[in-house]
């Protein structure tokens, strides 16, 4: 599906010139690359409520991941990122074909970021094409398209959130974190997909409810397990650097567990100290385990992702859903280990 | 329509907190500032060509404006800018606010445009929704939503390759400047509007056609003479100072004519000069009249004003619609003086 997208439109672009040939070339690369979350949680409420098509819900799944590039490529921009992953993102490849070509320092970051502009707006404007393209009726796809609209009109509230997290001067409640984290990504991430799929299928509305309800509560448990990931998992695990989290000094529910507790002052310049050192940063770490931050997070993460197994047991989900999507919740669990 | 669409996401908003019912705020105020170009345009074709309903012309107008907002919020993002027209933007605006709540001036400057990226989404998302909320039927959506395409697809093109102009040390050819121009600005501002009344009037394909053959060549014309403005016009007529297009060393025709004759060499050192003096840019005004380059311009727009009017003569154009478009043509004209 975006295999198609992208290859149009790179035939396209060819009329355009080779930079805008390249950029989309960037932008299928940075699609790619993912675990293909959204689509699999598409497929997974839409297969398991009876849906047999194939077509569509590969639209539907594509555009859901069409949305997530978007949403992730405009992120690096918001935060002036030229890397993500240990590779270059967008705006970092940009750049370093300025470069190469001489440009300026300054020119060639400014390039790097207006190609990931650009192509953050292709991406989020293909998002919704393909919704329009699925072939669906009239009164699904403006359903549909209401599911995207939450799914973007949420993420932009916790995207905004966010960045105001990260400079007030109070940690923020632990209440606060969950629900911007759930506003940023498991809105877009979970709820939505999973009630996209519900509603391609045919399901009723108390089922496309309790879908969401399934999906915030999955949703944030896995907000929290990647909060912990990124502090206490390995490179391996996550194909990041387990220090970057606490040399930014982002916000998690760890933090804010943390900074509620005895124990914090001593600690608190260490955290968002950019060049926090392997050394300090294991013992922020440490502390962050004495205190109780880190069992106090993952007993948070088993909490919501049971809740979320407990939706499914309503009487009007059927069985096949459960056996469907118990699997999502297990995985969750299973990386809180 | 407008109102009506920023009415409901505020109410929405409501429920995400106080500063997202501002962005939203900022960002209808930032739609509702401009000339209404674009409206204008589909209006012109649609009831020229017999159409006669006005909510669907309403609606596919207001997703045009809704789409220049986009462009123009993620513009000013890729340059930085914190002021258009001599007010704040929405980045502006952010920085601004959070500047007074006592964040640093880094971390105010990150806001502001976290915001204004954030904000272009929105629109740009709700540019294609108005178009689907049209109420038309299945085709001749999928033909809008097409159009619309069609707009960002040469914008993004556009904006990218004037992002090279900037830093390339070569100047442009006039040719490569006009294509440029063309697809960053004119598409989507006089091609695909023109084009998208007709459609939704019912038109047929030649008719479209000629109006896409009109609007590029009166779009062409209508950028030459904002170019000219932009160096020669008085801050009563453009609303910015005139001597910021020459700091920044903005490549317009003007200045490809320019380096392309003789007497630039020991003009070209004040070009692009951030410090450039009121006094040095009266000297470079000055050379870019002796040079010929002002006349060359003000021909070129005169003769792509009156292609534009000659495109009106084929025999398949309704006289009403040369009625219509005679007047835009002669509005770009009248600005050449």
């Amino acid at each position: 599906m975006l295999g198609r997208l992208f290859s149009l439109a790179k035939k396209r672009a060819e009329a355009l010139g080779p930079e805008y040939v390249e950029l989309w070339n960037e932008l299928e690369l940075n699609t790619a690359g993912g675990k293909r979350f959204r689509p699999r949680m598409v497929f997974a409420s839409y297969q398991a409520l009876g849906g047999t098509d194939l077509e569509s819900p590969a639209y539907i799944g594509a555009a859901f991941e069409l949305l997530h590039t978007a949403l992730i490529v405009h992120d690096d921009v918001i935060d002036r990122d030229f890397v993500r992953r240990g590779a270059p993102n967008i705006a970092g490849s940009f750049r370093q074909r300025a470069r190469s070509a001489g440009a300026s320092e300054a020119d060639a970051e400014h390039r790097g970021i207006s190609a990931a502009v650009i192509a953050g707006d292709l991406a989020l404007f293909n998002a919704y094409r393909l919704i329009d393209r699925s072939g669906v009726n009239d009164v699904t796809r403006e359903r549909l398209l209401e599911v995207m609209d939450d799914a973007l009109f949420a993420s932009a509230a916790g995207e905004l959130i966010d960045v105001d997290f990260s400079w007030i001067p109070e940690v923020p409640r632990v209440d606060d974190i969950l629900a911007m984290e759930r506003l940023k990504t498991a809105v877009y991430s979970f709820e939505c997909p999973l009630q996209a799929g519900a509603i391609l299928a045919g399901a009723d509305e108390a089922t496309v409810t309790t879908l969401g309800e399934f999906g915030r509560d999955i949703g944030i448990a896995y907000q929290l397990v990647d909060d912990l990931l990124g502090v206490f998992g390995t490179e391996a695990d996550t194909g990041k650097t387990t220090v970057g989290d606490l040399r930014e000094g982002k916000r998690t529910v760890l933090i804010a567990y943390a900074s509620a507790v005895a124990g914090w002052d001593e600690h608190a310049p260490l955290f968002g100290d950019p060049e926090l050192s392997d050394e300090n940063a294991a013992i922020l770490r440490a502390h962050l385990v004495d205190c109780g931050a880190k069992a106090f997070a993952e007993g948070l993460a088993r909490y919501y992702a049971n809740r979320a197994l407990a939706r499914l047991l309503e009487p009007h989900i059927p069985i096949s859903l459960r056996g469907e999507l118990h699997p999502v919740a297990d995985d969750v669990l299973a990386r809180v280990r």
